[in-house]
């Protein structure tokens, strides 16, 4: 069987767009003679439409657009994402997320989804019915079953923290494909393509048949979808992988047996690179953003932001704005200075002295003689925020939030201060993954000057203050993260495999949930790890258990 | 039979806490010879716990916590809400949504939730699986069917944008049980608990025998629980409802009938006004918090806050900081000054002049001769959310921002400017409620100034500026808002049944969208309608559709 798998990368609710790009891969199939098309998870919409599920115009509209797909298919078969409305008066939800089949220019029908994730991200049991049964499909004389993403995932207990009740690999092996399609939209977190093919895998060799897997690629708000779309022969050898984090397309013939691909060794950084430069660049050409501004400290952090952004935006869309004060060092801003030379990026020069010393002198009388704390520092932080956001306004920049992780986790950044911003690119990643990216760039020359890494972390907001005056060291930091927030694991559990302090990891835990009220005001990061702070994790800000 | 209902204010994760309400409530049932003693739903941990669900060591301490209100149940029967786990290696999610039933210091069982809502503010497919039937139980020689919020509403067809395929009612109507309990976390909003009242009544006519519903109370985060439990008898009449808005409890005996309660009419404003207060103090007390900050401009939005914040923490707790610009006019700064007078709250006067011109000298030079515009109006705002910030840091005030509903909507508000706060008081109040609940508080006397109600609003960011310059008429505003966000209307049938101009409905629904970024990033508001600007409304920032 000849089949077409077009990795494409549509935008939200923009179902013209999403359709052209549907029609150019049908006709890009006729043209090399394929007989099925396959497309990703409610590819006509875009993943995850959240609640515009919840419009009955936009479901009305988005089973017009099918109908445009349905007519452009004309001598060819096509599977496409899309929503079926639920009978009426069948007393359930109103939705499913289906693959819409459709053959020679007639949609013979729809094959719905059966496990529907509930849990970090996903949140489908909000907009849909879980499909009842599984059928076969006759196309092109092979017998084809259809699944969607979640479907085959309960099959190698891959998914974390949930299970299901059903296993619909297991369902359909009695049917015995000839072929299984799977349409996915799953995001990439590190590491996950390669979950993702021992997942196939399993599949191919339980059904002894070979899988497709046609993922989404693209960035929609947080989550980034890699692409990697897959396809296994019966014996779950991997043949064909279509590219990382771009459009891409396989022409597969699934009755010629082909050369297994070279396992490829990953590169994670570079994965988790390349994803964020993904996220930025679509965040901004889905909502016609062209510039941004990165305020550049000389610290690692807004270091590695800028590369990005040069990356993803090209550096002369990109304005890096230096805004030391008294306590700045000389070599911060020389840093700062050094990185814009190499990258070529815009660069301006705003002094905080001014503003700082008006409002001292404005507040100073109120403060009841009380000494300088955080709120002279956060003043600092905040007229930073402010002279960016000046900027954005007036010359229409998207501000570019540079906190990482393990300063969302705890609280080490300034609300309505560095926290500004329409995007926080690297939220979702450690400080010590920060460090990793800059040596990754710095890889072929000197990108990031050698003494923005090798200096001790500083906020540079009070005469030689270190992160490490008020943070334990962000190994530890950064290891109590992971397995608190990404593993569900307690502080006694924590303090037992790795010997650190109870009251370390005490304090590094209350200081996370603490600062819940703080990242829930925060700029919407970009989702790189399996339990980003997001909508992926919910926590209350009232609470009195930690 | 005699049942005393106990309406109690638990804390999310406190579990001593809540414990010793629990066994309070159980000594005093046993005090008044009761028989059995009724909770709500999840009352152990309080509602919603969220991802604290999802924490081994969160479930196994409520597990632990169960055992002492077993161990205070001697001589008396319990229901109370609390998770049960699912049994291992069933292939599903690992909890239930349940009543633990106790009988004279014996946990004799559980009885599981049957509907769970995953819709709006609801997750709960995100923590539980459903319960398979309903038990009958005999405590005290009757027969008692339990059932969890939700598990009653499909009956009435009450719940908005959704539907099951099971009716519980109809399911237990087979066991003809001699009453019927209602475990609850059924939320605040305007009128919610005449619905709720109306459901009851429907579930006793088709049960025949009378209806306990118990209710929690209490503000959590964004959602203000109204108390309200309900108890009507075998006609579906109305015997006795707990206060609304406070721990309250019921003394029922089943057994005598008795003259139901008069038709209360319902004061909506008086509600609302009730409901912000509760939410307000709560979001204070429970986590601790003693002191709130409010920018009081001379405006109807900050007069009415800081009304509800004297209210609801004490005048004396409240500091009105009044930061007049070159464009505030006279009576703003009178009209604060009187509404602090009025309430006696505290008053600071902070001109921000000073740091205004600062900033104007630092960045006019970059600013390449573009005339004025609304970059030189956040600054200004910018500059007061940095005051109270400052004053925040400092003294530990709450800040409290004073966006209303229909601004929200509009993104008429600068974020990092006024929209800085720890709680959006007023985010989910209209603009017209706003007006009504500044009449209501007015009712005996004039606290608020006549001139505060009367004048066109203004922000009085430039010479002369009315919100109707950018803005249409706030009854347009307010109407579009309703059909659209809260009864998912398409612009086309707003524009068919009111008649208003399609560019004026088009353009109002495209600022709602486009605005999801700065809501994204606002204080977390107090949801008083049947849907907020919150987590109960999920759309993505990155879209095309509107």
């Amino acid at each position: 069987m000849h089949i077409v798998l077009r990795q494409i990368n549509p935008t939200i609710g923009d179902l013209a767009g999403n359709t052209a790009k549907i029609v150019n891969g049908i006709q890009e199939g006729r043209r090399l003679g394929a007989e099925l098309v396959l497309f990703s998870e409610l590819a006509l919409c875009g993943y995850p439409p959240e609640d515009f599920l919840l419009l009955p115009h936009f479901c009305n509209a988005l089973e017009a657009e099918l109908q445009k797909v349905v007519a452009a298919s004309k001598g060819i078969a096509v599977v496409v994402g899309t929503i079926r409305r639920a009978l009426p008066g069948t007393g359930q939800k109103f939705l499913h997320n289906s693959a819409a089949v459709i053959v020679d220019g007639r949609l013979i029908g729809y094959q719905d989804k059966a496990l529907l994730p509930t849990y970090d991200v996903f949140d489908e049991a909000r907009y849909f019915e879980p499909a009842e049964s599984y059928r076969v499909w006759d196309i092109a004389g092979k017998r084809v079953v259809i699944t969607i993403c979640e479907d085959i995932w309960q099959h190698s207990a891959a998914v974390i923290h949930t299970s299901y009740r059903r296993d619909p690999v297991r369902e359909v092996a009695m049917h015995k494909p000839d072929v299984l399609l799977n349409l996915s939209a799953s995001p990439f977190s590190v590491a996950r393509s390669e979950t993702r093919l021992a997942l196939c895998r399993a599949v191919a060799q339980t059904l002894h048949c070979p899988v497709l897997l046609c993922n989404q690629v693209g960035g929609n708000d947080s989550l980034i979808f890699d692409g990697n779309s897959l396809y296994l022969d019966r014996e779950g050898q991997l043949i064909a992988q279509a590219a990382a984090f771009r459009e891409d397309s396989l022409f597969i013939d699934t009755e010629v047996s082909a050369v297994p691909l070279e396992c490829q060794s990953t590169e994670p950084i570079r994965d988790l690179h390349d994803a964020l430069v993904l996220g930025l660049r679509d965040y901004f050409a889905k909502q016609g953003f062209t510039k941004a501004l990165v305020g550049l400290s000389g610290g690692i952090d807004s270091a590695v932001v800028l590369c990005l952004a040069a990356k993803a935006l090209g550096a002369d869309r990109v304005l890096a704005v230096s805004m030391p004060s008294r306590y700045s060092s000389e070599g911060s801003v020389t840093d700062a200075k050094a990185l814009v030379d190499h990258l070529g990026t815009g660069w301006l020069e705003v002094p905080i002295e001014r503003p700082f010393q008006s409002y001292l002198e404005l507040l100073t009388p109120h403060f009841q003689g009380l000494p300088p704390d955080t709120t002279e520092e956060n003043l600092q932080a905040r007229i930073r925020g402010m002279i960016l956001m000046a900027l954005s306004n007036k010359f229409g920049y998207i501000v570019l939030a540079t906190g990482n992780k393990s300063e969302m986790a705890m609280g080490y950044a300034t609300l309505y201060g560095d926290m500004c911003g329409g995007l926080g690119v690297i939220n979702d990643v450690t400080k010590r993954q920060v460090y990793a990216l800059a040596n990754w760039m710095n890889r072929d020359r000197e990108v990031i000057p050698h003494s923005t890494i090798v200096k001790p972390p500083s906020a540079e907001l009070r005469p030689n203050q270190l992160d490490s005056d008020s943070l334990p060291d962000y190994a530890i930091v950064d290891t109590v993260l992971e397995e608190y927030v990404e593993n569900h694991r307690s502080v006694e559990d924590i303090v037992l495999a790795y010997g650190y302090p109870m009251a370390v990891v005490d304090d590094l835990v209350r200081r996370i949930h603490r600062n819940e009220y703080k990242r829930r005001q925060s700029a919407p990061g970009l989702r790189v790890s399996q339990k980003a702070f997001s909508i992926g994790r919910r926590f209350p800000i009232v609470q009195k258990w930690v």
